[in-house]
């Protein structure tokens, strides 16, 4: 049976499961949904049992990692698949038109909180190995991890990674947790930014104190929290940082030549996102800025009153999350530092600076152009004949997936199926049933002649 | 009956009438409070019938000021008396040790929201003038004003007061809605700031973005708003907005050196407030930054995540309250004017910026240092031994003031008795008993000197 076929025949079967999944809140940077990433862990591993792998959870100091593994008869590659269980918090919940975790098929597409990241991506992976394993035309030794972490640093399984060697040790490692910047193209991603954080805190009064009484005297924390945060970029949105951008690598003309190759209009950027690109460091393309320079974002700053009306107060504390996104030659934790370094250097007087919730999440991605993997997927996606195929050095980062990949001795493979519209990591998250069709056929094409990729 | 008697005898009675006052959750501000702020009007309303006083509720578009008005047999001047019976919001709620509208006894303070600002000095001023009335000693004409927006700007009773020139006139307004630097101080208040505010908020993004795939690309309204609300001050301190000092009158040398006479050391102000002085202006005198320098402050700043862990989004919005306080010279309207014109001028490319909430308070105080009623004042407080008698020229606002003086034809008389200790509006509020005594010992030695105050 044709693998198109094959999908129309069990589509509804797989919605219905893909949806069991998105079921569970498996919200893994909140301690309060501990328990459901655990019970989704257990879910998929029963599952992947069920498709004849061996199966075990692999224990971290945080949440466990499904792992899979189905040897074939042959002295064939080995293929390690990475994706991940955790989903994003969901608020705010309000703005959801249909409850985060109770799945919701609305014009061919299935509206649930990791309905594409990462939860959808994963099951068409695991439903086309399913095929394959049914049909005994899986030609390839298979690993499959699947993390709780992804969404909060991947700190449990990068801690761990190193004493798993028998478990990792692979050919290629796949990942389907990219997109596309449109339906009518394939993307292959040959890079990811690297990712880390920190939450800043600025205190002093004891209280939140009167904006008359205190006013010009008592130095504000909302006012220096802001001063403190613009003090991180200069007048053309580049990086004020010291020494930020001492590590990083250049991007190799070639590399550029073809990011810079696929342009996004203005108009067709905002309707997507609903804003103009003006974001970044003035004078470079939007793919330079994206893909082979570093940010440093603010994801949230809280402080004082927020309430209907006026409260003239000068706020006890203020508080920001801000996140960088790291390219190629940068380390995390050392970016981090100087970060760190930079926000106490330039802290105001008179009130107390907290760094706390520093999180390393990994270093970049930057796959070569004369990579295997990457040449058998072109192939294998030009011949499927569903989109045109790109090669794409994203903004996104998958922290482990440096780290997962020189750990197993693989090459990295970053195809996925993404899209802007599906609202990964905001309300109202969705993954296209086209698209998850798409990944099923990539996938099983793929796996099918992976028995070329030979060792080493 | 010495006053001091007559207060032992009837502490326990004015506490418990306070408390029932305080207990009316009047949060003037608050929409959902409204009808609490009605209620408590009508209270104070038939309380002030009770002492004798002709009462009526003077409506306004917000809500009602209560009026009562009592005619001595003779040709007296006449004293007005401004006070306020709306409350600053409650919240963080969860910050006060008992529930900040079910008044608490402790050490000697009563614990409530709006204990001291402003419940608690109207309170020792009408139990004063119930001595005086029941005593037949008040041998001036008094006029009663307590209106319920004054922590909303007053904008109620601002529209209205023009039209209420029969209620108005008076020779002199009394206001008991100030402090003291310390319990060993008697405060004259020879200036206020004004006020004015409003509320800013960049928007762009449709929804909260990725700040992987956008990073570089959209631009970050919590990153904006941060470098927007910075440029309203340079490096020094001093504001940054655009003709803003224009209309600034500078402080009289003589008000200036009565006011730095009082120096208050670094660490007695860290330890009433948290922080060490160290807001406002560069080389500039505390008491200059506070009594004769406007300010801009933020009152809150929220945008994007602010849970635990991380959340790597671009904000789709990120909006900020700011409050300026005014001096001498200084026309509110005008100066949020210029605010509104800076911020629009310096609002970052490709997003929208909005403008909401304008608030216009009122201008400053400045009273001068020959004030009749001033010097009566200085007289009485000196007289009593209740603390050393200081002239103060205050950071706060009573928005109003300045615009009641001027319609009533009255010079105004700013004499309170708070403490940086009561934590007016902030969470815990109180009032020391010991200061309300002092404060119904002033209002009834100054009142039976009041008919020295000739008219004109």
């Amino acid at each position: 049976m044709e693998d198109r076929e094959y999908f129309k025949k069990n589509r509804e079967r797989f919605v219905k499961e893909w949806s069991d999944f998105l079921a569970f809140p498996s919200v893994g940077t909140d301690p309060d949904h501990r328990a459901d990433c655990i019970k989704t862990a257990e879910w998929l591993s029963a599952h992947l049992s069920e498709l004849g792998f061996d199966t075990k959870l692999l224990e971290t100091p945080g949440l466990p990692v499904v792992f899979g593994e189905w040897r074939s008869a042959s002295e064939a590659p080995t293929v390690a698949f990475y994706g991940h269980y955790d989903v994003q918090p969901a608020d705010p919940v309000e703005l959801w038109q249909t409850p985060p975790f109770e799945p919701s098929l609305r014009d061919n597409r299935l509206y649930a909180r990791g309905a594409q990241d990462n939860k959808g991506q994963v099951w068409y992976f695991l439903k086309a190995v399913e095929m394959l394993l049914r049909q005994e035309e899986l030609p390839v030794n298979l690993k499959i991890f699947i993390e709780g972490e992804e969404e909060s640093g991947s700190t449990g399984i990068m801690k761990k990674m190193n004493s798993w060697q028998d478990e990792l040790s692979s050919d290629v490692l796949m990942v389907c947790d990219t997109g596309s910047r449109m339906k009518e193209v394939c993307a292959i991603t040959m890079g990811l930014r690297g990712i880390a954080g920190l939450t800043v805190s600025l205190s002093g009064p004891r209280t939140d104190l009167h904006s008359g009484v205190h006013g010009g005297v008592a130095p504000n924390p909302a006012g220096a929290l802001a001063r403190l945060l613009s003090s991180l970029h200069d007048q053309n949105g580049r990086i004020a940082v010291s020494s930020f951008y001492d590590d990083v690598e250049p991007a190799a003309a070639e590399d550029l030549a073809a990011a810079n190759s696929v342009s996004i209009p203005d108009e067709v950027y905002q309707e997507l996102s609903g804003v103009l690109p003006r974001g970044g460091e003035r004078g470079l393309t939007f793919a330079e800025r994206r893909g082979f320079q570093p940010t440093i974002e603010v994801n949230g700053f809280h402080s004082g009153y927020g309430g209907p009306g006026m409260k003239t107060i000068i706020p006890a504390s203020a508080t920001a999350k801000i996140s960088t996104r790291l390219v190629a030659g940068q380390e995390a934790e050392k970016t981090l530092n100087l970060i760190e370094e930079h926000l106490k250097d330039n802290a105001p007087e008179g009130l107390q600076l907290t760094i706390s919730d520093k999180e390393v999440g990994g270093p970049a991605v930057r796959v070569p152009l004369s990579s295997k993997p990457v040449q058998l997927a072109r192939e294998v996606l030009t011949s499927l004949e569903i989109g045109e195929v790109e090669l794409m050095w994203e903004g996104a980062s998958i922290p482990v997936v440096t780290g997962l990949a020189r750990a197993a001795g693989a090459e990295p493979l970053l195809v996925g199926f993404g899209l802007e519209q599906d609202n990964m990591h905001a309300p109202n998250e969705s993954f296209d049933l086209d698209q998850f069709e798409k990944g099923f056929l990539y996938v099983s094409a793929f796996l099918r002649r992976a028995s070329e990729l030979s060792h080493g």
